[in-house]
């Protein structure tokens, strides 16, 4: 039988200010990306966020990113690997402290915004997370974005590893994402987008945005829960593929 | 056979700022506070000073202060128990991933600074840090200022704990720490510190500043490796102790 | 002519994170208290702020708070007043860069959170804030919660002060605020409340929790911006004061 | 008369960590370059430096930098030019309202560290960065490195601004520092940096790496003072200048 996870960032207030729908997502998702305080989060927000997660039988993850609150980490930073690799291994403990407390297993990790786009692109970069998250825990995986450097980078470092796609985005030939620049590079229609996660599922490829039939093996689709569309897109996602006989499960259960 | 522990504060620089003396103390000390981050320190440093502390073959316990860098952890802040009891716990993790990282066990946590005082005064602060400690590691020990209230906390929590005496502090006839303040309250002659120290260790008990005898009951000293002098301290207190034929050793040993 | 302020705290976002609904308040208000990144905004999120004022007529005036994003500056911090004193013209500063680069004159200077608590409550921090304001710019005015230390602060200082009352909250029978933690401390009869700001204009007093009339002498209306509904009230009480004859002007113009 | 500056960077503690010896510098230079909070000092650090500066007669500039504590400023970020021109805003206002307190006038802004190189590099960063300084105060000076494009964006701004050299850097054929990566690229023999300086401001030419003849046209000297050995070879320059007839002066007055 089919299976897939389904993945989304969490946990992306800070202090008194909210970002998401993480209430409204969470009944829907089956992995949750939580911020680690870097780019967003603190302390308070991380165990809201753990114990939400937990009660609706989401697994947890975290979601390190560079130490820029003010760029959402949205920023590239030229950070060393040495820089990187310890920041990683702290945001890390530091969920792992609250999943601790909150009586929950880490599942996995996948880096946030600059950092994710640099591993995707840089394999020494991609290597130094995966040495990172290695280092502090063996168990868990690590979330790569399908057909990128972070898969080699996970590789190298001897770490489980999922490869994940995303639900509304366009594709090159080369399987990877095309560029927010350029037009077409977000899809808006729900239903098509519920069913090309389907068939991507099902087939284990998608067509580029110049037509191909791209490979793409993923585990995991990432959906996003910041806006009430956003919701309904996952809802849609959701339907079609457990019509389509797909099992929804996190990819570590 | 008696047996102290001696433990100091490490890894308080930030970035590119240094502060202390790990390097030139860490040969004398049995267990390290390390700095999570909140009050000093950040993710490169402290990687570097579990492993310094592990080539000295000393115990790594975690130092969380208030989220107050550039007051250094020791302007007390209105903080709610659940926002101290967060702060601790993600602290405790961040240390816990990079002692994981570096192969070390983690074996206290000793709170800093203006939390430290905070904690030793309000009973509800000092169960709301062990809570936070015991639900990360229910193995931690809580370093407690001896005879005030962090004790009461700790066993509260049902935490695990040694009370810490003060190598070259005065004490009130109550048994807890004269006020920097007040004239004397900091001794400065190495000899009779480390008389002091011993007699502490001998006696279990201490003199106070009025000449009160006062029981006190450690199992750790606190020292400063921040200033050449205060090296010279710790190597003086460590010379009395073993001549007096007190094994030095960390408590969680 | 009776004539009255109402203003309202603005720029509290923070980069990608949203508070308040400062496009929807903006055209009803004549002065904003523009955050200046301590305890919310950034560079960005403070120029955007300051063009919106412009945009509408709006008085611009710094709101500095204790360096704590992540409680929104709602602590107290045990800082020095030398500490203080420096934080407050550091962001005066940052603002008034602000304020040229948009060619606005800034007129005033409102301390935020548990800063404003604090220096309504301790004339020693309330000169300390008032000093610091003067010393950057002695035109500069200060807004002090009416009939607290604040006032004397400023008068201590020689600066030049306004006194504040709020809209939608009961008063002691000293003419000081009612606790939020006591109940009837937030009135929230929109109708009420405006014809209670008109009658506090033109009579100078106002009914206490308890009954008493308690003389008022309130240069400018603290109203908030931040959700649907205080918008609604702002509309309210700009009608009401406007049919009994007050105009509404920024007190510096 | 020929005439030269003398400038080097200052304030750059944060909060109990200190870095460099002003107090030993600040007697022997012209112009101070005061950090502004965002890659080092804070706001009574920069007091303190701007009022150690006024005692010495030493002219004030801004030395704003990234947003990144953690990284001393200089990792590069991909901020976007609108985020560049806000944040030098920001931390030009707040220099100068502590300028203000202090009773100085602030004579240039020198940006510091990654913004620096960028700006040397891009020149629509250095266009940013000069349009903001002239937007806070069109009488402020920008100090760029010379014969780089930070020179191109000041004309582009119409802003005032001079060039700098580096006593201690070895320079290409292109008139540009030999990067700190290439072997010979700092120089340390302090009599021969001496000359160098000397010969630098009296020919308007110095000999680059590979002994062609550059032209420089320099009107400060960017010295550091932030080791003993560093304020020993300001003081050569110093000597060595003088005694060539150069007056020392900051280039504002």
């Amino acid at each position: 039988m089919l299976r897939i996870d389904l993945n989304s960032d969490a946990g992306e207030g800070f202090g008194a200010w909210k970002l998401g729908c993480d209430e409204d997502a969470m009944p829907f998702i089956t992995s949750a990306n939580v911020a680690c305080g870097f780019h967003a989060s603190d302390p308070l927000t991380m165990i809201r966020t753990v114990r939400l997660a937990k009660a609706h039988g989401v697994a947890v993850g975290a979601h390190p990113g560079f130490h820029d609150l003010v760029g959402f980490g949205r920023r590239a930073m030229a950070a060393s690997l040495e820089e990187i690799r310890a920041d990683v291994i702290y945001q890390v403990g530091a969920l792992w402290g609250v999943c601790r407390s909150e009586g929950v297993r880490m599942q996995h990790v996948k880096p946030h915004g600059a950092l994710y786009n640099l591993a995707a692109e840089d394999v020494s970069v991609a290597t130094a997370i995966a040495d990172a998250i290695k280092s502090v825990d063996p168990e868990l995986v690590m979330v790569c974005l399908a057909n990128s450097k972070m898969v080699d980078g996970a590789m190298n470092a001897g770490l489980r590893f999922v490869e994940e796609a995303f639900a509304d985005r366009a594709y090159t030939a080369d399987g990877t994402l095309v560029s927010r620049r350029v037009a077409g590079a977000v899809l808006e229609d729900i239903d098509m987008i519920a069913e090309r996660v389907w068939s991507m599922i099902h087939d284990g490829s998608i067509a580029s945005l110049d037509g191909a039939i791209v490979p793409i093996n993923a585990q995991t689709i990432c959906v996003h829960g910041d806006t009430p569309g956003a919701v309904e897109m996952i809802r849609a996602i959701r339907s079609r593929i457990k019509a389509g006989g797909v099992e929804l499960k996190a990819f570590g259960k």
